[in-house]
């Protein structure tokens, strides 16, 4: 490995990074023999390094191995799998700066949250621990004497995991810390502009799996674009796909998996609001807004792209807003201080730039930002538009800090509102009246999968469901009941007694 | 409505049907205002009564309405909707033996079938009496201090329902008796062959709605083909459509449902496998064989298909299967002893016919049966094939009596066998030895969903979630916690203090 | 069985009840050889019927059949228990009108609240018919290969049910629906001077055990007194005795119980407060206290004994409180009206009269009420005392219509009041502030099990679990998890493959 | 600190153990004003080294500060509070060896067994992390419209924990670990004899908590005896004492509790048989007989005690068993290869002669062992007697490595013997037939709380609940839902409306 000619790129050399990377980790080794890429930073689009993708070769290399390891991982107690996944959260913990640093550096989001998404992956890593002993079957009582009937949950075998850039190892780890504690393998393809998380993620992995003897090829994780993702789910020894991205593609991803009768977990768009009562505490609405709203540059899928205010305090609400949108610190994202760091590719401030356009052709009124920051990066200004909520553009989920105001008169409108849209993620009001938080999480309140009150449209626990109705995909990940979609349910029932007392 | 000019349909009065019937419960009201259709008998194909089927406005007309009633029942309080499906469980008991005796004489099945499926409705409303106390959330800690984490469930809306001939209201029963008590209307399309079972149904649901005052469109019905299914399949206001047919339809059908961001339940084609080992109590497999290969003539998803013996007993088993089914009973379903009933429209007589074909086409051998019964009715002989299990055909669910025998050396290669259809329904295991039950419950044994041991492939309680994997689905109906897919999960948060304490 | 004299008892009749009646179901059949008593009329002390009570010999007698019957019943599948219990359920709400009046006429009661305490019993019925398909049990993952772990329920054996006069039926009903679902005989005791609903709570579900050809002895029923009791509570063969009565005597039966290891579940006394914080909807506090309070002639175990308000409302509260106070109809139970009836016995009407000697010889002043009803009957006025929350008798449950009131200034301050008492029953709190709902109910809040909202102290629902802490007693009943009390626990691991794999 | 003279010793540094050392944690800080004791190796009986105990002034001092320490504890949010405990679990880890050797030293178990013990609670930590977020309460439908019911668990504030010598360190993990994370502070009483584990693992906790900046108090722990027991019994602050010892001294505090309406979670005596069928597995069935009757020197409450042979095979097990007792290596725990360490106390051993001499005086035949070992330790050798199931002394838990064995002629025979004693702790079962096994586990089975099939009486996982029945005490630890136990439930139900809609 030859050595990084920027000086800031050296720390990268502690996550097994140099300026050229092998970008698949395939039946314990890595190796890659299909085109090569290279990988740039968000805030100059300077090279970072260069990484091997996989071609077809080295797809059914994993794969083959990743089946056969599978026949040995399911037969490890899931008390053991989940101690694996332990060390794998401590070789996390080891690397938590320089992991975090590289996310940053990679995706383009301000440090803290880089660090923030490591962090999120070892706490998955404790709480699968404990759901190690966890994985419940039921024992149900039967009709009839001297039957017993037991529901049990076994491994599925194998789990594919497409990931997206904007949040390159969270996704990963909310998925592969659950399917690797029910007893699956899991395969891995990351998003094609964050190859160095992929890989610097499997490290740490494979590290785990070598210390403790283990086939690496339980985990399997190929850096390549859209023709390994359709490999993943064109192929029958993968009976789980697990998928984030855009509604699109996911609807996609879905069809060719049914069709060949394996399932999907589907995470896909949101179009998430805040709504602001009357009654709301202003003040903390507003800087709820503002991190929801600019936050990772608005590449959240919890990111609040639609603000909800009632009538009466519009301009109470908007004022203080407006201005503390001038105020936010835009620039390089692994500088101490800045909020506001660059979208992440130069196609994204492109997306940008022609939502803007239409926003205009739609109507909307750009009342702060609605330009891109002339530099070598991908940033832009963050933005609020006031626009009718009858808009076209305001059902799409436009990726970047762009937030579309509107009024409302009643509860009533306003919860129209927030499911007028097709996606179905998350959803948040702010106010001080316990009827309205009972309507508002009740069967005529918001219809998305999160349904927060006072606090924003971001924010999920791992120890909750994360995910959402209607286009959002209806896929469930990180906690609660969610690791029964990675096992197969069995329904069993069985005779205990014989022959003798059998009347024919 | 006049009078039935044969006195064995005279009993189909007491359960509101006459010789003439309007097919669809609309807004409360009976009407149908599109093709007329006869139903007939399976055992002689005479027609038992006309029903007039719904157009495509009778079905608008019926969606409107359902719409608004859903508005109105998410309100009633589950343990209230639970009362309403206690009584529709009373009403039921109160006309036991003249629904099972239409559903027997409408489907074909004999007689303690057809009274067995409308006591099985009974034993799931009284499930979902309880149940409607039991549709719980969690309270879950939260990382963040002065947080409240809670993961609810509320109602969809409505919730279609499209079932099959074979068993004409108990899937009906499955499906609304959980969706109403988790707060959803309900959308019923039968099967278009057995019309008068989804009005007798239906007129028992009505008859308890409006005794309670509340709207009829509650519950809507439809007789039709697949037209209404088509319609329910791409109506937006049915957030949930659980269909029960083959995996070829069911595909079609979740493909439409997810273009417009709905989802589906599935009970799609079974294949399911019998194991017998050497050690087994032949007498016990022997019987539950026959009872699951012939039972409702092989036209159960969970009929036992496929006959898996090891290779030393093979003649042991063979010879008194052979002979026990050449004793089975052909004859009229309503007829005190008969154990096989006709297949349930010519068609499938027909299909048998060609099934026959084919087997013999693809190496198929013959033990007992092969040949239809001339008469006036659809009854076929219950048929033996011994056959390899790598013949094309025995991949495929042919919905008669047809039992393919095959030989195997280990209890792997059986598993393997078992395993290597695309349907994962029901499978059964027979031995006396704790090591193979344990290995055929676990991960590297059945990849059904039902795993059954020394009983047959059919005979699932209602207390467990019934369904199974790849081609057949992946649905759960009935008991565990099958109720989930009837509601939308939410995840909310709240923070709980207000401006004071937070720090900006 | 001879006529009663008087017309108003004749109804009774249609409960199985004369003028003279046996008062031991025992081994399925009616006898008593123990004293007689006589049952009077808490409205005007009139004698309503006479009954035998168990003799020692009875007990025995009872005993030992119900212990032969307990080898039947643990056999019977769940489920088909279930349906045992539904049938009670049935055949209660057959006589709910009679029942319902027979509870008013021999507790004191209103009719209104003896039938709704019957039905009650129904609604226990029915949910109990549900649980007894999800008494499960867990499939544990086990961390040994080739281990398998479960967690069963198993049925006691026998529950001993000990009840109070307040809700002689109600409590039987919580009780024995779960035992009886969870596979238990009963043996009940019910209070001595309720002994005709004893007797007609049995003969109801004697009728259904006799239809159902199983012993009669899986329910056996005592009237008698705390000779029963006590060897109840001595009694090896009961290894659960739930008792319901006060902190003193359960104790004592805790006591008796431990030594000979079995276990409690106990329900004892409530020492119930309202907190009224400034911003609550004064009416609807008002109309709650008032119903809490005076409800059941103040003789429930949930009634409202301390009311605490806050000092800037003190006076709004107590003025329209006092008033209803005063508009509060009193008399006969069975009158159409009535909202207070008598207390249950010319002892209960005593110890009214001294709780009022002592609250004023502890400074308590009496704002309203606090005098007997002079009367053949057990009448009292309904009574409102200014009072301490430190006098002595605070602490203590008088089992009478007496509201204690004081004031309080901070949140912190009425929390403190309400867990400065013994016991910890019920609890609730009234008002519009998200901030305080939040803490009430959590780790600093009110110390109850019962611990409400915007509701009265009183209005459990089934589906929750029942019950309190402290002096309370600890034990649940109804809902949630309650049934596993009802059950042995055991945790079962299996290995699964033998000699040959095992390493010496 | 002055220095160990003997080298042996030295390790104790390590865990900031010295010759003289101060016994209790109070306030954050070491002290101790009560006697002074030695502990001594059971091995050879020379004193080890010297502790402070606690005095009552001690004991108020650590309880005022622990329920200061709990004010603030129960408001960290629960997986804050897993956060912690996974720490303690890391501090563990980093001293494995040297913990378990004190463990050995101190206890007298050998070295495999004292490491075991220290990672069953490195194992519990890692179980408690994923606990954390899942203290799940529920969310209940409600039959009142605009009703919201919930159940939810808060900590109890202190649970007071006094463990037995045999497990010194593993007992107080079960309890603290979940007793933590439960948001409760703990206050710990080890056993007299072991005094050094339970300082050396009150200062790993104890550093973890200084590392977070939390009050020391939140871990309060006393060296002492009988009477700081009687003070946690009977101290109102301890609503929760958790109990490890016999039936008889947990019977004592039970009622000690009781009286001032605290709670207890008991384990108490065991006496576990085990049945070998005339089917099993004979060398399997040896091989673990000889594990649970002898390891830990029969010392384990789970121990075997009792072992029910099939008359058919008695010579066939007995014969190799007697074989291999012959062969059992006795000597110094910490030495390699011994399977016997000596009992723990002088007076243990003296406790094993007189039971020899009563098991002699009923009629007992020494069929191997039977005498102590003449040393400076406590050893005795392990001891099989053959006695009938009837005499006396076979009903009571003889704390050492002696064996009962007796005959049985019939399945359901050997049922009763296993539960003819007062104790219901472990019982199992080795057999082939899988309608015993089903027999065995069924509500006519075995009546203890931990029934196994295959494996011996002992070997627990943490994942279920370990405890048992009868003269156990009923109480249950580690997993499953024990963490229930350890907080208060309240049920609790709001109206979420106001005056407008209330109708008075």
């Amino acid at each position: 490995m030859t050595s990084f000619t920027k000086k800031e790129y050296e720390f990268l050399k502690e996550l097994g990074i140099g300026p050229q990377n092998l970008g698949c980790y395939v039946n314990g080794t890595w190796k890659a023999t299909g085109p090569v890429i290279s990988t740039v930073n968000p805030a100059n689009n300077q090279i970072i390094a260069e990484v091997v993708e996989a071609s077809a070769q080295d797809y059914e290399e994993g794969m083959s191995a990743c089946a056969e390891a599978a026949k040995i991982w399911v037969q490890v107690p899931a008390p053991k799998r989940g101690e694996i996944v332990r060390q794998i959260g401590d070789a996390l913990r080891a690397n938590l700066q320089e992991f975090g640093r590289l996310v940053s550096l990679e995706m383009g989001k301000i440090l803290p949250e880089g660090i923030g998404e490591v962090q999120e992956v070892i706490d998955m890593c404790d709480f699968a621990v404990g759901l190690s002993r966890q994985l419940n079957g039921s024992v149900i009582p039967s009709e009839r004497p001297n039957h017993m009937m037991l529901e049990m949950w076994n491994p599925l075998g194998i789990v594919g995991v497409i990931t997206a850039f904007n949040f390159p190892c969270a996704v990963l780890g909310w998925n592969a810390c659950i399917a690797l504690v029910c007893g699956n393998c899991v395969v891995w393809k990351g998003a094609p502009t964050t190859p160095l998380v992929t890989i610097a993620m499997t490290k740490i992995v494979a590290s785990v799996l070598e210390k403790n003897n283990l086939p690496g090829s339980i985990f399997t994780a190929f850096c390549g674009g859209a023709d390994v993702g359709q490999a993943i789910a064109k192929d029958t020894r993968i009976p789980l796909v697990s998928f984030t991205g855009s509604s699109k593609v996911g609807l996609a991803v879905q069809q060719t998996v049914s069709q060949r009768f394996g399932k999907c977990l589907l995470e896909l768009s949101g179009n998430n609001a805040i709504i602001i009562m009357d009654d709301a505490d202003i003040k903390l609405a507003v800087r709820s807004v503002l991190f929801a709203a600019v936050g990772t540059a608005g590449q959240r899928c919890t990111t609040c792209r639609r603000l909800l205010v009632h009538e009466s305090i519009y301009e109470k609400v908007l004022e203080p807003l407006v201005d503390v949108y001038k105020q936010v610190k835009i620039g390089d994202p692994l500088e101490k201080g800045t909020l506001l760091g660059p979208l992440h590719t130069r196609t994204s401030r492109e997306n940008f730039e022609k939502g803007i356009h239409n926003i205009k052709s739609q109507g909307g009124k750009i009342l702060t930002g609605g330009s891109v920051v002339e530099s070598e990066g991908n940033f832009v200004h963050p933005t609020i538009v006031e626009i009718s909520s009858k808009a076209e553009i305001v059902k799409e989920e436009l990726f970047a800090p762009v937030l579309y105001v509107m009024k409302f008169k009643t509860f009533e409108e306003a919860v129209e509102i927030n499911n007028s849209v097709p996606q179905g993620l998350s959803s948040s009001i702010f106010t001080r009246n316990p009827e309205n938080i009972f309507k508002w999480i009740g069967p005529q309140g918001s219809d998305c999968g999160i349904v927060n009150v006072n606090i924003p449209t971001n924010g999920a626990e791992i120890g909750g469901a994360f995910g959402g109705e209607k286009g959002t995909g209806g896929g469930r990940e990180a906690g609660s009941d969610s690791w029964k979609q990675y096992m197969r349910r069995s329904t069993w029932c069985r005779y205990a007694r014989f022959a003798r007392e059998f009347i024919l």
